[in-house]
């Protein structure tokens, strides 16, 4: 994003706390570096954790005043919007089923919600926060983080431009390797939370990853199935949710999408990965190599287009922030979308992803639906 | 292989006919080649068309006595049983529907029967031929090409020496673009009899490639499904067979696969490659890169393996025709499967692959059956 | 890096003004984005242009304080050395002429150095510098942002270690297309700059680039050549500075180097990799995929080590930014650089690269001398 | 190459004969099988060793009647030359001293030779074959197989065509790691000779890779130097010919290349890459990946071009042996090298590359001469 583009926004930095990311917790401190690599957001408030020592050493570490440093988000959610100078928006970064107790706090008193995918525990919660959002009239965001990665946007402009023709086939994959053993059971953090059904909720490698892939697939290609078949499945002994799931879709256009997670994948780091086939093009998008975006047409060579090079939606070539060639990565991803999650709440012309959100939480529901029924079809939304 | 170790195989060689494969026909010209690479095959009797002209014209090209150019598979095959020098073997390229007729008509008069994939139209047909070729003591080959690449047999040693663990997840994919669009109906010879049910039987793309990937699958791992279900579709209209179809399987030893075919991926042109993860490790195997096989262990860095190199399995090193380095290809590998016919054909330990075409049909006939309910899941074999 | 190690670091930020950078530069944003990613420093004064309206444009989209918005960087020296709250370093990222005066004015007036490459015009001046940096106590350091790459760091622990054995043969390579035409005749600033000797000095591509890739070469293997022959060419009529440049390298130790650089390279964008071949092992890094380290051993199989995963320097490790798989690039390489002059500003124990900046300029100066003698091998230094 | 034309070709078969290339020989049997794809030649006498009881051995195993297993070359010229059905060419296989004295032999007695790379000992011997050929009306070939790859043919084309426009810089390399240790001293045959200067040649890695990488560039740009300068370097304690080299030429037509090659090269097998610049556009081939040939145009992506798929060259389109996808490799490259030859051996339109051969043996020796004057500059030819 040029600087000069920037002036408007700067005027003001919007003031934003935190809920959840304590000191050790990954997806905290990437929220942070993302909001400084937007500039455009001013940390001045948080409950980073329930252990008030805890909390307390991580908000100096963060440079936020003592008295902003909560230990109850209800409290938090209080007491800053009673202040002047309080927050305008909370970023909610705990565990799953935190997210929709914090973000009806918050919504309720007339601050904006940016949370940490899933939105929510199921779609029944999805709608009462999306309801709450118009009600009150405050934005609510997810961080589907994918869905700002340049050569993603490109890949949607060209998609809904037409450049494939129509859509027929697509492909979606998200794998990890790193539950491929009992890591839970050494009382591993990341893992004890995310296997476990109370606070992870009915999903597990389906929640954590396989909702991204949906809600790339959704977002690149802007077409939202209408028949689902899902094949959950646990590879780890005594593990009780999914670590391993693959979905087939159907459009009521005529494509047909498959979609594949598993967080036993030996040998795949965070292997997120698309392809879209048209009936006169085809494109593949890969996180391992996330500047580039390659591009087949029918009787034609396969292209690699490369990030800031020559893009042909110009929104995407002013949102990069170095110029071709030098890599960008998932933190500038990250960071682009705070850029949108700031102009939307400067109420420039961003629409927010809640509803994209909510249809996740239903794929997750359709999902576990169709595994109950011997992984049979049903419809979208059940 | 090495040369010094043809001397004894070297000392007659095998005798064969080609029914099939005149001028302008891709596969017939493969096998040819395949067999002069190999070096063990006298390709001395053909009925290369049932149009006596072209077939005389493609016997003459081939240096085959006009006598011994035949417009009739079913009288080659008495002629050539009465020689002396009559040929041991014959080599089946019609398309499909032909293979059950010649191959019987063959076996029964005691010739060596190597058939173009898929053996038969159904099931029932492949259990008869085995029958024959028991009952008559002859062999019966299925080219299947891809099982002999050196790197592909280098994974199947890997993995039946327990090197990956328990096996996990199967992801196999075969994808094409030649039929992106209706070329069927410009008359194009290959497009014609693959997309028409009377030639090529009840399954399109399934049976063209999608058993290539099953019977590598096969190959590779040495396991069978015991349960399958099948998403079959096609995308261009007013093609009765499948151009896109993607199968679920189920293992009793736990594991769970997913195959993916398709001949509307455009920008692929024989993209099939074979992922299988176990609970130790993992192996990546695609035909872009044959030379090559992805070794990932859990915890480990991901090497790549080259043919040649130094492989785990002396029998595969044996097996290259030349030093690491020098990319081997399709026609190799496919001559690689052509001396282990030799073999086999001279009583050497060699076996054949008749059980795993057989399962093949079976395969295919499990899919149609899933197909026609609603994509259920079916057992296997049905 | 953990942010429990940031605890101490963070009690103070440290106080930094920018000369140069201002609206539309493209390198004066990348430090700032850096430094935001590295949390260490406050960005409080600027001489962001000499153009006052500009300078001061840029600096409120900044948040610096108009009093602390100077047009000039001599004044900016002595005003903010008078204050209790002046900078304690300063960023200099103007066109390359301008480096040495103004390093010269901040380092006699008591501030650190942050230089970007090249430090300056010849090897006189870098000295000149470096002896300033002594007397007064204070740091210099040039901005080579490639050596913070971590696999370039893990790459550099190997070799140190021994992982390769004596070094044989290094390939160093950077090459760009962005000059591939006489842009700079359009009035493009950047190539105007770059290709204009007054400005960028007596080396064009060299300057630019090839001296990112001796610095690399310097980093990662900790070795200096002794002989030195240089090839350098213009393609681009009319332009005086060369655009491409062959550069061979001896080495004491017994090895050789080859060196490329070229701004005319069609297709390549910023092509850095580096490829180091030891008695017994090999490694190669590319910035196209940055979080890859290829290692290969005799007679073993190729390695792809993944940023993050499983480093054998703990130091490597502890520098990464987020998890493994997930991408990072080139402005978190520049942020890790950061970092390290943060630490090695708050007294840790980090050595700055001032005297590796150094002998980049005397290779420029080797390489223009090896030039006019018809490319003939010299001594290195000269 | 379709079977249709191959009818009159077929006609009969050349009658050759092979001298060296016995049992355990790596190249005699590359060019067997070349022959054997190719189809064209009938293999009816040879000298396969100096070693009566080895030769006759081969012998059997290639089916050669006995009495045209000979034990010397020269007896073989004459023998042959005085059968009706004596053979037409002899193939020369044999270490790199004896090519000259056996070319001599059958070229003045009448018979075509087709000739293993490099051509003679020096360029001296080159010119004099050269001279046969034409006195005696026969024609001169050297197996510098790597040019019948179609993808190099296909690069050719484009390059001779100007759709790079004028050349500017070209890089290639040829790397291996098989000499990185001293192998020849553990008497492993193939080091043995190949780094003894009385079998080799006066030149090691240069004259065993390095002039393939040569021919190649003269082949793929039609280019040849006009000035040299080359820097050699043996890296294995007591080995006299070099095991790496890197030479630097200038072109009259402005152009600039550099050629590496490389027999320390830890992890490459046969790593032989030529990358070619143009002021529009450039072009990458490297054999690790020989079915593909990237194309970048100036301000375009760049695309990756698969053989088989849409040949801008009709005479690339119709040389390949298999369709699209379908990976060839080493042999077929050789194989289509002889389908030239043989076209060439029957009065066809196909110019022999013997002048081309000549040329290789002229920049050995600006090699050496330049790298006795320090690695000078020196004129082409000397």
């Amino acid at each position: 994003m040029s600087e000069a583009k920037n002036v408007a926004m700067q005027s003001r930095k919007i003031r934003v706390g935190m809920v959840g990311g304590g000191q050790g917790a990954f997806i905290g401190n990437v929220h942070r570096i993302a909001m400084r690599i937007s500039d455009q957001f001013d940390l001045c408030a948080a409950c980073f954790s329930s252990d008030p020592a805890r909390a307390d050493a991580s908000a100096r570490e963060q440079g936020i005043a003592a008295q902003r440093s909560y230990h109850d988000y209800a409290q938090m959610a209080q007491l800053e919007a009673a202040r002047d100078d309080g927050i305008e928006a909370v970023i909610v970064v705990t565990p799953n089923h935190l997210h929709f107790p914090i973000a009806c706090a918050f919504l309720e008193l007339g601050m904006h919600v940016i949370c940490d995918k899933p939105l929510s525990l199921d779609s029944a919660q999805a709608e009462h926060l999306i309801a709450l959002s118009q009600r009150y009239g405050k934005q609510l965001w997810v961080t589907y983080n994918y869905t700002a990665y340049p050569m993603v946007r490109e890949a949607r402009a060209r998609i809904l431009r037409g450049d494939l023709g129509k859509i027929r086939s697509i492909q979606v994959e998200y794998s990890q390797d790193w539950l491929a053993t009992a890591l839970e059971r050494d009382g591993q953090k990341q893992a004890s939370w995310r296997t476990d059904p109370k606070r992870a909720g009915a999903a597990g490698c389906l929640g954590d990853i396989g909702v991204h892939a949906f809600n790339l697939l959704q977002y690149m290609t802007g077409l939202v199935p209408d028949r689902i078949a899902a094949n959950l499945h646990s590879f780890v002994e005594g593990r009780v949710l999914d670590d391993h799931a693959q979905i087939w879709m159907r459009f009521a256009q005529g494509a047909r999408a498959n979609l594949l997670c598993s967080q036993i994948a030996v040998g795949k780091e965070n292997y997120l990965r698309i392809q879209v086939f048209g009936e006169g093009g085809a494109l593949d998008w890969c996180q391992e190599s996330p500047n580039h975006l390659m591009f087949s047409q029918l009787n034609g060579d396969t292209q690699r287009c490369s990030r800031a090079r020559h893009h042909s939606d110009p929104a995407v070539q002013a949102s990069c922030l170095i110029p071709a060639g030098h890599p960008e990565g998932y933190l500038e991803a990250f960071a682009l979308l705070y850029r949108d999650i700031a102009a939307a709440l400067r109420h420039e012309n961003v629409a927010s992803n809640a509803h994209a959100a909510l249809r996740d939480m239903q794929f997750i529901e359709a999902c576990l639906t169709s595994q109950k029924a011997d992984n049979a079809w049903v419809d979208f939304p059940v």
